[in-house]
């Protein structure tokens, strides 16, 4: 709104807002350059010490395993099975397109283009969101349209312009022709009688995107450990929060959890109706969940549509068009530096390719049409 | 989700999460005990710029009118229009209820009622939010289905558990029986063939409503005094912010600029869908705009049902269920000591109850059936 833009100031920086009360720091003596740079121990602890204050209410560390509300892990069954129907492009109408086709686990849960690829080449209107701690935000898609990564997981399978299959009863049956699956869907949900549906399919695939989790340096400060972040991570720190950034990326997935108006300061065009397009309600309109800033150094382009090539602009954008600030180059720079400290490392183990079950004789061939 | 719950720990108050980094202060000599309660003036003065440096990347000070996005104060002629008609009990079918009656101008824009009574008595099923700085927020309703001030004061008169008006032509017809509104609506559009109509009565509403702005102590503190608060609200602040109450009330609303889901961390329970009854979709249940805390001391009974009403409960409440949190009795005390630097006032003159015109012969008379 406008009259936000004529309230709002530059805080980053420590620049305050009316003008100057805080007092300028004495300059410093000339003497001892070569220390000057690295801080002695005890003020680097000291400074960690209250950033780490200044974080600790807004994010938590990642959880090894992010479950279900109220439940258990599942099975290794269960998310063994996840894990292949995750890369297995059998699902796909033209086995050409997998999970990990848009959200490839060798690169940070995303595959880099601004929108993917799917079946015949075509492309949706929106960037593939990573995959990797997805479980944790409020809602999937970016416009949160479903509950959960199971739910999530049942849409490109059967979407036209993705991995385009007919339906559910098709996917059952592609399935039900391969013998390993079979056997694996049988010992994923033992005691059902036909346990190859469609549901229990989402059901594992979310099962396993739900350990697809990347611990960062930011996750061994906030557990205590004040020399996880380098001094530039740290000054970045200060920095997004003396920002604001925090305002709708805060939580364990730093952002995902709440939904917002992109351009909520400074109107951003954009053709995208946001959640508009999921409640046709016109106060929706670029209403968008925020993303997670988790791996979001791996994860360009940016923004729902991939329009943004590059994290500094994007940084830039989002402090204008959300804050109202005119943000300067060596702040963006500083924000950027600790958003690095968010580039968090998955089990090697966990996101391996594994090795699918072959198909069967009744298995339909790919079909490019 | 139940892992977060178990990394959540109690970081207000200064605990440190990791059980004790930071070196507990040294005892206090006993010495001089009638200074104590009273910390020096530049003492003082520091802690109340550092909360200040964290406060200002959230918060902004009121603006002094609301305007829409991209357009000027509207003219005095609208604007009175718009109070003549929030006060107005014509506009509701028994003559008995107008916007003011629910939100009352008296008492901080509320009936402090959990819920309103409406039509003979009826009452909906969600508290009546304040209409003060409400057109701050990203949307109105507790589940955003209105995209501003303007839309949302077309629904209740014609919702039939509130002001039950049959259909926007008989508000249309009342309203032009009445010469003085006649006038009014010729003032306030000029150049309009037919100036009474329902979209020109709920933009003269909203154009009222965008004045309703109430500051407060805590404006002046953002705007620099650094006295405007006092000790205890300083104390509370520090602890809303340690506590992470921001992650969902910042902005110059300081909330109402989100959507989250009520029991992030730890289920709620409510009957109530969210927003789920706007969008069909489970993904948004028990979804809800953050309310604004703005006058939230007085603006009770609380939650989205006003089931809730102590102040104390509904902050114990969400700091539970948003941020799996079990925050201690002196800290919830402190964080309503800061609340109380929301509660504002608002302009004595510009909300005084206006002289309604008289109704003319044609005026439908109530209808109480």
């Amino acid at each position: 709104m406008r009259h936000l833009l004529l309230l709002s100031c530059v805080a980053a920086a420590g620049l305050a807002c009316d003008g100057g009360s805080t007092p300028a720091p004495p300059a410093k003596p000339a003497a001892a350059p070569a220390k000057a740079a690295t801080p002695a121990p005890a003020d680097a602890h000291a400074k960690a010490q209250k950033l780490l204050d200044r974080a600790k209410p807004l994010y938590k560390p990642l959880p090894t395993y992010m479950a279900k509300a109220g439940a258990e892990r599942p099975s290794d069954a269960v998310i063994d099975l996840g894990r292949d129907l995750y890369f297995d492009t059998r699902l796909s109408k033209n086995h050409d397109i997998s999970c990990n086709s848009c959200h490839d686990l060798a690169t940070f849960g995303v595959d880099n283009e601004p929108t993917s690829p799917g079946h015949k080449g075509a492309r949706g209107d929106r960037n593939s969101p990573t995959s990797l701690n997805a479980a944790l935000h409020i809602a999937q898609f970016w416009d949160g349209r479903a509950k959960d990564v199971e739910e999530q997981a049942g849409g490109p399978v059967l979407n036209p312009v993705e991995m385009a299959m007919a339906d559910e009863a098709t996917v059952v049956a592609v399935l039900s022709s391969i013998p390993g699956y079979v056997e694996r869907f049988g010992a994923a949900f033992p005691g059902e009688a036909a346990p190859i549906t469609y549901a229990n399919m989402t059901t594992a695939i979310g099962a396993f995107e739900r350990g697809l989790v990347s611990p960062a340096p930011f996750d061994a400060f906030l557990a205590g450990d004040l020399t996880a972040l380098s001094e530039a991570q740290l000054d970045g720190l200060a920095t997004f929060l003396d920002t604001g950034c925090m305002a709708c990326h805060a939580g364990v997935a730093v952002g995902g959890q709440g939904y917002f108006k992109l351009g909520q300061v400074v109107p951003y065009e954009t053709e995208d109706p946001g959640r508009k397009g999921v409640t046709g309600n016109d106060a929706d309109l670029h209403v968008f969940k925020a993303p997670s800033l988790r791996n979001i150094t791996k994860t360009g382009p940016y923004f729902h549509d991939g329009s943004i090539a590059s994290l500094d602009e994007a940084v830039k954008l989002m402090a204008k068009h959300q804050l109202g600030r005119d943000l300067p180059d060596p702040d963006v720079k500083k924000i950027v530096a600790f958003l690095g400290a968010l580039e968090g490392t998955v089990d090697a183990a966990y996101v391996r390719p594994p090795e699918l079950p072959a198909s069967g004789p009744k298995t339909p061939a790919p079909d490019p049409s």
